[in-house]
């Protein structure tokens, strides 16, 4: 295992229908993939919120198989995993156990409620002040059978209910959890939606001081299981250069709206101000299960983006019209928020399926020094699946396509994805990644991005404008 | 003008297209009708609650008329309009000047937030003690154009901000809308939702004491106007019982279910007691725009119902077997709830189409004393518009069909709109309503409801259980 190599983000469902079909990917045609980032296939995997509402957090969901299988892909490669630090289902064991018993419950403290944060009450100005990625407010109201009503924390969804991650109750349910992962085989765990898991009256509660004592707490604790530590948090790319001294990975989710900006406008200073200054203990991504992210590299509050408002709303613009509108219909405006989190779209639907865009954007991706990782719909460079996001009416599903096998072998000889696993393999292979790493402006619209490595180079020359590019590399050395 | 007449309750632009076509039916074919209710017609009559959500409610929305159109109509019969006494659109002018302007604006103090009754903080206890007709929290986050944020009271929709009742500056708006009213013709108020306008902390606050103090005080009000109250008030029938003394009219919504009940078991006793027991200055009727509302007729909390919680699940249950399953679908079940508020079905449809029991069911309605209102859809027969409402999301569509002229001429050649209208006439032009009224058990499924003046009588004989009905009545004397 090298962290040179290339990662795949895939549902064990959608792409390979369940963890044996996805092993046989990953031994077979993928094989080049150095590790995989299997979203959440706890039970159900299949919930309101696509596997990131659990109600058994600690089982493999026994449509997909069971830890044996988990255990089966880690044996060749690294497997990351979510832990849903967050919240659970409010159709948990934990949550409906706390609801009928109350005080009397083992899980009593496990949840977060609005007495919790506001023992003497809360105000208009309290209660309006906290950032929110979804409109509403962050409160769901739940009876017990008895009739006494709860009034619980809902950051995302009303069914999933947050924890109070303050409290020894939810710390026994975060190591029960992190346990089982370690047991079946999981080398690193996502930190999912940590952003939001310390509501601190008085203030927005995202990403605020107490939020990074706690991920050094988390993180900690996630080590003392022998993983790795990645954060998923979309904030200004000062919180992402907060965060990433304190744990092993976060996301460099600034990438993709910079290279959408580039090949938007043909220009590379903005691109290149960020290559200076990013965190490079970085997964480096284009697109997830979340669509594009592009909230990263706009401003927050008083605080300048490395792109202006203006330059962001015309990457939305731009992908509007690339989709025909549907990508404006799909994102979801978070609470007090100017513009969409996410661009729900493919990435290649976004750059309206240009091969040469979408090659030259992987490939800048994976120039950049950190630890790529491509999309499984990414990677068979698909296009929005309307068609799905008009029959569940949720937004993401444009970008959540199910594979068949033979789809999946279909669209794997296709140019582009040939293209890209030729990418993969250069990036996983060839000795440069482990060398140095610069980057130079060769004009106002062309970006050089070079590795080297003793007699070794690989060098990417990349023109935004044109949207072309060509990479000259020594041969890779044949393993003997 | 006589209170003996038959009112018709329809929406200007479902029935008629406008105030110049509505005018035209009722000068026409409907000319037995002795009153229109009008759903409200202000500006907007079509905005998200169908005119329930009013930008300007002093103004008639000019793509049905204007106040001449109204006052025309008002000019041969009684009017009645709505006064939406809980809230008003969070886009009308009054509403966009606060929030923009707070403490400066003239309507400050106009609007209810969380502050007002919550002025050191609310607790769980205390926000999840209110009574709301919908699931969820009534309370919706809102930013001034500063950037403040106000979290207002939205027992409805979150667009429907609630007036303060309590502050000067929202009685100076329900006087302005008051004087609008009376100057167009109107002679009866509809105070919508009057039950949920006064909140206070610590109790469920649907109609308290301070709602009924709050009913006193909005009566005095209209009838400075020169005009008379009816309330709308879905609850408890105790709680009917406890308004009816304070205004000039409430609904008998107790009614509809007990017919329901009667017919779907062939029983008379409940329906009997309620006849004994019912406030007389009431609006009868089958159906509104609401649908049929039922939970008045079951039990509240520790007080027994009407009906039992099982005789009320029963209903339910056959209303959802007459319309395939969708009545169970498209009804809400409030916050806290066990059932429904209201089927949403019209009611010939919940009857199976049976022209026998459907002309029985308004037959007992027509005799019972009070002031018998027919709704459009029920005039005419209509079945449930299940393509409006999937094409909407809005259960209560599937009973707002939007009829052309021509539907309308035709549906009224049918069999069952004719013999209803001959019902209208009857009870319209028969002097034996001037009279007295007595009711009697004929036998344990047979009931008899008779009017007798001087030498008039109307007597109708009905048999729930075979669903048959007869009226022996004297001549009506010709007019001179």
């Amino acid at each position: 295992m090298t962290t040179r190599g290339v990662s795949l983000l895939a549902y064990a469902d959608r792409f390979g229908g369940g963890m044996t079909g996805l092993r046989d990917l990953l031994d077979g045609p993928l094989a080049e993939f150095a590790g995989v980032h299997i979203l959440p296939f706890f039970v159900p995997f299949d919930g309101a919120d696509a596997g990131f509402d659990p109600i058994d957090h600690a089982t493999v969901d026994p449509r997909l198989g069971d830890w044996d299988d988990v255990r089966a892909i880690a044996a060749r490669r690294e497997v990351t995993a979510d832990l849903i630090v967050n919240h659970v289902s409010a159709s948990s064991g934990e949550f409906r156990d706390w609801l009928a018993d109350g005080e009397a419950s083992e899980h009593h403290g496990m949840f977060l409620t609005f007495d919790t944060v506001f023992p003497n009450g809360g105000t208009e100005r309290e209660i309006t002040a906290f950032y929110r990625p979804r409109p509403g407010l962050p409160f769901t109201s739940y009876q017990s059978p008895d009739g006494t009503r709860r009034l619980v924390w809902t950051t995302f969804m009303p069914s999933q209910v947050d924890l109070d991650v303050a409290h020894p109750a939810a710390h026994a349910y975060l190591r029960r959890v992190l346990a089982a992962l370690a047991d079946g085989g999981v080398t690193t765990v996502r930190l999912d939606a940590v952003g939001y898991a310390v509501k601190t009256p008085g203030s927005d509660s995202f990403m605020t001081e107490h939020t990074l004592g706690f991920v050094r707490e988390i993180t900690a604790m996630v080590r003392e299981y022998g993983m790795r530590v990645l954060v998923e948090v979309h904030a200004h790319y000062t919180q992402q250069q907060a965060i990433a001294p304190l744990v092993d990975l976060v996301y460099d989710f600034a990438l993709p709206p910079l290279l959408l900006h580039s090949l938007g406008t043909g220009t590379i200073d903005r691109l290149i101000r960020w290559l200076e200054i990013r965190p490079r203990n970085a997964v480096t991504v284009l697109d997830t299960h979340d669509g594009i992210g592009v909230i990263d590299a706009g401003p927050s509050g008083d605080r300048p983006g490395l792109l202006s408002t203006e330059e962001m709303a015309a990457i939305f613009d731009r992908a509007a019209a690339a989709t025909d509108g549907h990508s404006s219909i799909a994102s979801v405006i978070p609470a007090w928020a100017p513009m969409p989190h996410q661009i729900n779209a493919t990435f290649f639907s976004v750059l309206e399926a240009d091969a040469g865009s979408y090659l030259l954007a992987r490939a800048v991706q994976f120039f950049v020094p950190g630890e790529p990782q491509v999309y499984y719909v990414g990677l068979l460079a698909g296009l929005d699946d309307v068609e799905l996001f008009r029959r569940t009416g949720q937004g993401r599903d444009v970008n959540r396509h199910v594979y068949t096998r033979d789809e999946i072998d279909a669209a794997l000889a296709g140019e582009v994805p040939r293209a890209l696993l030729d990418l993969v393999r250069l990036r996983s292979a060839h000795p440069a990644f482990e060398g140095a790493f610069s980057v130079r402006a060769v004009s106002a619209t062309e970006l050089e991005l070079a590795w080297t490595a003793g007699e070794h180079h690989a060098v990417l020359h990349a023109d935004l404008a044109a949207r072309t590019h060509r990479i000259d590399a020594t041969p890779i050395p044949r393993v003997e």
